[in-house]
């Protein structure tokens, strides 16, 4: 991919002030592609963890989604594919999808995304998620017998479809490179970002972000939150729970079938 | 406020997704809410840090604009102001600045946006901010005899507006709360969670969000990149820094004036 390329790409996307975050890392020969998927009921950091490191590179990064209608999230800043599945080119550098426990559950039943993502994932150099997300992986048949996590809610589901469950917060298998929820999408964004294009690429772009975190509390796993509050959120999301279980047997099995 | 205003604020808000969200959270009684400054330019993980926390409060959240004109992000992801400076509630929780350089350079020079923060931040229970927008706090006089921090980028600037530079990642000082560049966006969310709602509060957040943080790079910092690393990101913004000096002199001219 030439510079142009890469710059017309810019362009369509939409990403024009990304000019400005360009400045601060280096201009990459072989900047890599991205595949985003975006669909209704993603949560937002889910998107703007990876996608804020991954802008870093000045590479081609489509958010993808059926046609280009805005889906919603929940801190309602709705988000607008700039790349429809025909679109999307066949031969990107990654393909990323995000979570959201209520969004993930119906795209487990929709056959039409979960075949856009075995189409890509197929090919793509990369193939990676967070969260939920990693279950939409799981369900296009990507994940058998791989290491992969995902958000703590969900990972019991993920050897439903051949994948050994991770409880690392970033794990790598291969080419399959999964991240736990939310503001997991950080940490999963820097390693991908190192495994692309270097660590001092990724050294640099930590600086850049300032990520250097420093947590309040040490309550940011079960473990070290501890089974009273665990228990606690569990039982606020058992039904929502319940139906992803229910989504991924039924995906489980027409992956099988 | 009651359960009905907070229902409506949120419809208003256009939040309706929040639902999800707020199931994983305790209905707060008095739940608090939030004027974010939205302006053109900002780094969207500079507001959807601080945001995704918030939106777990299950308070009003008002994204706050000139206008209710779409601003463009680094991402491409644009955000649509959600009330006017003219309708925001006088009397809000929080009033929270996001960064972004290019962004607060050029509202350092826009007198109605100080204006704004000056009011609102007069009156509001805390005053917060992180990244290069602690730079519009100070402008507008909120940070005189305060210890307060900001992306690393600009934190030598805060002085010129009366403030004690910090080096924290978070500090509190009275109602005044800042973090650091960016991604400091979360873990000053968590801290100001725990002041509003108590600590099982935050822990609970930081549990459903997952915030367990592992860089995979000791290099969030310049002390910890190292001078070499620190000095080529300065070169890159070299332009943006002397632009953003002479911002904040002229507006800490006008302050003093």
């Amino acid at each position: 991919m030439n510079r142009r390329e890469v710059t017309s790409g810019l362009a369509i996307a939409g990403l024009a002030a990304v000019v400005d975050a360009k400045a601060q890392s280096p201009a990459q020969p072989d900047a890599p592609s991205f595949a985003m998927l975006v669909h209704p009921k993603i949560i937002m950091i889910d998107l703007v963890g990876p996608l804020s490191v991954f802008n870093l590179t000045g590479g081609k990064i489509h958010l993808v989604g059926k046609d280009r209608t805005p889906v919603q999230t929940e801190l309602g800043i709705p988000v607008t594919p700039t790349t429809t599945f025909a679109e999307c080119p066949r031969d990107v550098d990654v393909l990323f999808v995000p979570g959201g426990l209520d969004g993930t559950i119906a795209m487990l039943d929709d056959g039409e995304t979960i075949a856009f993502l075995r189409e890509i994932g197929g090919k793509a150099r990369y193939v990676t998620g967070v969260c939920t997300g990693t279950l939409l992986l799981g369900a296009a048949g990507l994940l058998q017998g791989r290491k992969a996590t995902g958000h703590w809610y969900i990972r019991d589901l993920l050897p439903l479809f051949g994948a050994l469950r991770s409880d690392e917060r970033v794990v790598t298998d291969g080419n399959v490179v999964t991240g736990g929820g939310a503001t997991a999408g950080l940490d999963f964004g820097f390693t991908l970002g190192a495994q692309l294009l270097g660590e001092e690429w990724a050294r640099r772009a930590q600086l850049v972000l300032e990520y250097d975190p420093q947590p309040p509390f040490d309550s940011g796993s079960p473990a070290k939150a501890g089974p009273a509050l665990t228990d606690d959120v569990l039982h606020r999301r058992a039904r929502a729970l319940a139906a992803a279980r229910e989504a991924a047997e039924r995906a489980a099995a027409r992956l099988k079938g």
